[in-house]
């Protein structure tokens, strides 16, 4: 991280293709993550280790983390529901494994029909399976605390409750929390408020990451508010591409190129080529007509005499 | 401003309505002010004093300001291009008086033909006009300046030069000077630098507004910026009417429910309730069924136990 100030963490070819019903080809995939790469960024969630009956559009993931790590400069990351899918991560060769921890205990049920505890079992399972591998060779193992911000089942989410599933995961071995807004529904007071709560009990080094939807349009503003706390990654989508089922007009994750604009602008270094960027939009486009692409900075263009930041 | 923490003032009726060739009828636009103040919508600018050649659209602006003015506890706002539009507004009664002023001189000399010098002297003969009417019937008159973060002609805009015109315009008289995104081209740091510099040069009392756009999506993230640093007023338009003309999925202004969504989850109160206003929805589409309204908070709704701030 030393000549990036910002790590963008691009979950397109899990998070955005998951959400959308036609499946990328494999070579598509591998396409769009090197030349993502090649713009510059650093992490791609390539896929996750899902069984392939539930989500066939993921059924290659092993063979995307293959090509993925021959791309130079690049944190193949991968999200697993279970030890079973860490499994498959580590055989596959994963630099960094995702977990998600629903905090809103009716979501993980319905999701992964898995209690708290039960979850919290698994979690020390993997990390464990983890903790064995020989130290140069061993993937971060992260959990993501889903319905951090709020659950359209539940409704509001205890912040108590964020926080201390953040530090019993802590306890059950992954190297890393980071705090999700599945449902859209956080604001930026809010963000502000938990990124510090969560920092406080587990120490600022064990949450980076944020990863925010932009389902009522509060990504950007989110995303600031994080940065203002110290959190260094954020997750975002080329696009917004899976965009979000009950908002017929909003991108589900935020859009990549708008993140990148806004850090850039600000003097916030990526490390991504926002022209090449740019460009990579054809390749998810050419290969998904049906689907709509996301953006504004795609439609605007950067504004006249813009600059990267140095 | 004491039982509310921002100011969101509706500038849709004139900064809008002007961006769309469609004509909306007076009964419908006073429709329109009428059921947002209902909502609790505390000023509105209802259009402006231009030549109606220019702008057909807001040829019945006298009539809409004589309407608005009967609505209980509206700040009734007007935008004028010079002097004779300022005799325009005062003779209609409008309590708040806004003149643009672009910092780059190459806008202003387009969109006005006029220099920054010849502005000035238009803006000392208003101000002069307006401190020559009595106390209790004075309006608040104030100078937006335009394209203080970047201008589609010139590029990247002097700071210096913006702080320079914000002072020139505070001598010329003005009660108060705003900075405004015209081009879409802040960012939060820049909004927040920028913010402190004319604070600094005029005084935090004299510069309390922001007028935003969200050409590239940053409008709410920019907004965040401002009111961090002590900004009470944030201009936005229902339904980001009027949207950009360079970026068609974009709305020009900040959408006002997603403004007020935004604030009422952070906890500042607008005294707008976000049920009424997305009711208001309805009478400009009905009345402009072929002009997009903007969005997300609309498609998305409000989150499952959502609470205005208290």
């Amino acid at each position: 991280m030393n000549d990036i100030d910002i790590l963008v963490s691009e979950v397109g070819p899990r998070d955005g293709l998951q959400s959308i019903a036609s499946v990328l080809p494999t070579a598509t995939k591998i396409a769009w993550i090197e030349a993502q790469a090649a713009a510059g960024c650093r992490e791609i969630e390539v896929g996750s280790f899902v069984p392939p009956k539930l989500l066939p559009q993921m059924a290659d993931t092993a063979k995307v983390v293959e090509a993925a790590l021959k791309t130079p400069d690049l944190t193949v990351a991968v999200l697993v529901p279970n030890l079973r899918g860490a499994e498959d991560a580590i055989a596959a060769g994963a630099h960094k494994i995702s977990i998600p921890f629903s905090v809103s205990e009716t979501h993980s049920l319905k999701n992964v029909r898995k209690s708290h505890d039960e979850m919290f079992t698994e979690i020390a399972k993997i990390a464990e399976r983890v903790a064995g591998i020989e130290a140069g060779k061993r993937p971060h193992f992260e959990a993501g605390l889903s319905t951090a911000f709020g659950c359209t089942l539940e409704g509001p989410v205890s912040e108590e409750l964020v926080v201390r599933s953040a530090e019993r995961l802590m306890d059950a071995g992954v190297a890393e929390v980071g705090l999700s807004d599945t449902t859209g529904y956080a604001n930026p007071e809010q963000v502000k408020r938990l990124v510090r709560k969560v920092q406080a009990a587990v120490g600022k080094e064990h949450i980076t990451g944020v990863h925010l939807h932009n389902t009522r349009g509060l990504g950007l503003a989110n995303a600031l508010a994080a940065i203002g706390e110290g959190i260094t990654t954020v997750d975002s989508s080329l696009g917004g591409i899976g965009g979000c089922p009950f908002a017929p007009g909003a991108s589900g994750n935020i859009v990549t190129e708008d993140l990148v604009f806004m850090l850039e602008a600000m003097g916030l270094r990526t490390g991504i080529d926002i022209d090449r960027l740019l460009d990579v939009r054809t390749i998810v486009s050419d290969a998904l007509p049906d689907e709509p692409l996301y953006g504004f900075v795609p439609d605007a263009g950067v504004p006249k005499g813009f600059e990267h930041a140095a």
